[in-house]
């Protein structure tokens, strides 16, 4: 088969479509020929050699796809040849090919397109699973979400809306990308290239969640906009990793800080994460109240190009990867 | 009555015993008869005027008591004259009667002296709230306890080894000190003047839970000593409140951060601390498993004296303050 490599790690021309081995299944994992992958903050880092694929995990970048059963392990017995269906992967969705636990797999959800299904799982198992499961998001409170024009926050608007609770979302004002994170459920949209966003959060009463993305240059801020009892969880730092934390300020707000990535997680709990949200999530995409956010598709070998719309920032929603 | 008074926050000296108005009950208030309180570390940042008592509370130090029921408030139906009660409070303790939310409220313990009951309110709350309500601290995890000599210390150890974990304290081998820790349930103890207690916590596969009342001075270690997916819990900051915090050292463990405080809680929170305090805790202390540790018994109008003794940290479990 075809996929990624990555022979040098470094910009985007860094990531090469050549010739490699096709995968085999283990007795507990099937193999998936792939219709598309999306691209992933986390496959830039892995490009430029910085965050490494986990043991067992395939070389080549993409942390979820879309496709078709071609083969199952001796021991799958609930998945079939032929089916449709989207994986969160550890690795190896720039492929034609790839080998996945069972217990990754999700199905397409119904009404969907199967190649549209690929910008869905790393962003349903990752938002669900900090939103409800880490921060315990409940229905009537405040999220804010940082960086709303992203896959993650695309996704994060769309599941806050239909949990019930108010959503404040914070992106650049460019062209329409306010009045769109306002059609996908945001309740306030914030210009923080033009704004004071924690004196807004404030104003709102604070924000019991914050999905923050921007790590040390926000830490301050965020625990400032947090209402009392408040939950700050970072799942990114590309706004760095280090940064003063001034734990009274946390204690008088009765605060918590959580810092989580899927990736590295076990087995087990990658499994119970995705049943959830096959159990919670795929419910309200079937039903229209959260629909994948498509920036654009590029066909597989054009990696690069995909890499360089990521870095510019500009895109709003997830950008798709297709294979013929 | 008689209470404690701060004419003029300062040293312990600026503890004055002083003829006060009586406290009158709310319609949900009971007064109580003091016959102990005791010494927390909050009363001593009280007394230097840097944690002044939340509105409405009493303005004497004191966050715990144990006694009589002398009134009962309009709309009390559980609690009846002449009962003896131990009871949490936000203030007020300091003094020969105080006036309580009912709902603040514990039975003193069959078995217990009334005037060691004061030994146990506050400790209880804290701990209990924050390891199994804050941190889920859970049957075969590890949990490392700061200051285990402290009353929160001596407690921690105790509930811990009731809980079924794996409890390791840090606390200065002076004297008995680290086989006392032991005899109440430490399986390890750590003296953190002379051995690095990070090491240490690593050979054991590091700590699930960490209760710290350190805060700044400890927030790197700690983050380092956290097992993956561990939680460090803030409730003290005797080593100060800002520093720097590592998020990528945090999210490589997909650990978190809390930080809490009892006093500040609102009233409903306060009242099912208490009612989980009664039902989990309580059980643990008829039946011998948990016993106030109590280093030595004041009169009230020494407490000056037991404010010495807390700052010398050389006590081992609680400073009482008695009435005759």
């Amino acid at each position: 088969m075809h996929a990624i490599t990555i022979p040098e790690p470094g910009g985007p021309d860094a990531l090469v479509w050549a010739e490699v081995p096709d995968p085999q299944p283990g007795p507990d994992e099937v193999v998936i020929a792939i219709k598309a992958s999306a691209v992933n903050r986390a496959d830039l880092l892995q490009r430029q050699g910085h965050y490494p694929p986990p043991p067992g995990a395939p070389p080549y970048p993409g942390l979820e796809c879309s496709g078709v059963i071609t083969a199952v392990g001796a021991d799958v017995t609930e998945w079939q040849l032929g089916q449709e269906v989207c994986a969160l992967l550890a690795g190896g969705g720039y492929a034609e090919q790839v080998a996945v636990p069972a217990a990754q797999l999700l199905p397409v959800p119904a009404g969907l397109d199967v190649a549209d299904a690929a910008a869905l799982p790393e962003v349903a198992c990752t938002v669900w699973s900090n939103l409800v499961d880490v921060a315990g998001l409940r229905r009537g409170e405040k999220l804010l979400v940082h960086g709303g024009g992203s896959g993650i926050g695309t996704f994060a608007i769309q599941l806050g809306a239909a949990l019930g609770v108010t959503v404040i979302a914070t992106a650049r004002a460019t062209d329409d990308r306010h009045d769109r994170l306002r059609e996908l459920g945001a309740t306030h949209v914030i210009d923080y290239s033009t704004e004071d966003f924690v004196a807004k959060v404030k104003e709102l009463g604070g924000a019991d969640v914050i999905l923050d993305i921007i790590g040390a240059a926000y830490l301050s801020r965020n625990i400032d906009a947090l209402a009392t009892g408040g939950r700050l969880v970072v799942i990114g730092m590309q706004g760095g990793r280090k940064a003063e934390l001034n734990l009274g300020a946390l204690l008088a707000k009765r605060g918590s800080i959580f810092a989580t990535a899927l990736r590295a997680r076990p087995l087990e709990q990658k499994a119970a994460i995705v049943r959830g949200v096959w159990e919670e999530v795929w419910p309200l995409v079937e039903a229209g109240r959260i629909r994948p956010v498509i920036d654009r598709r590029l066909p597989m070998a054009q990696a690069a190009e995909a890499h360089r719309v990521i870095e510019s920032s500009e895109h709003l929603g997830k950008v798709l990867l297709t294979l013929a």
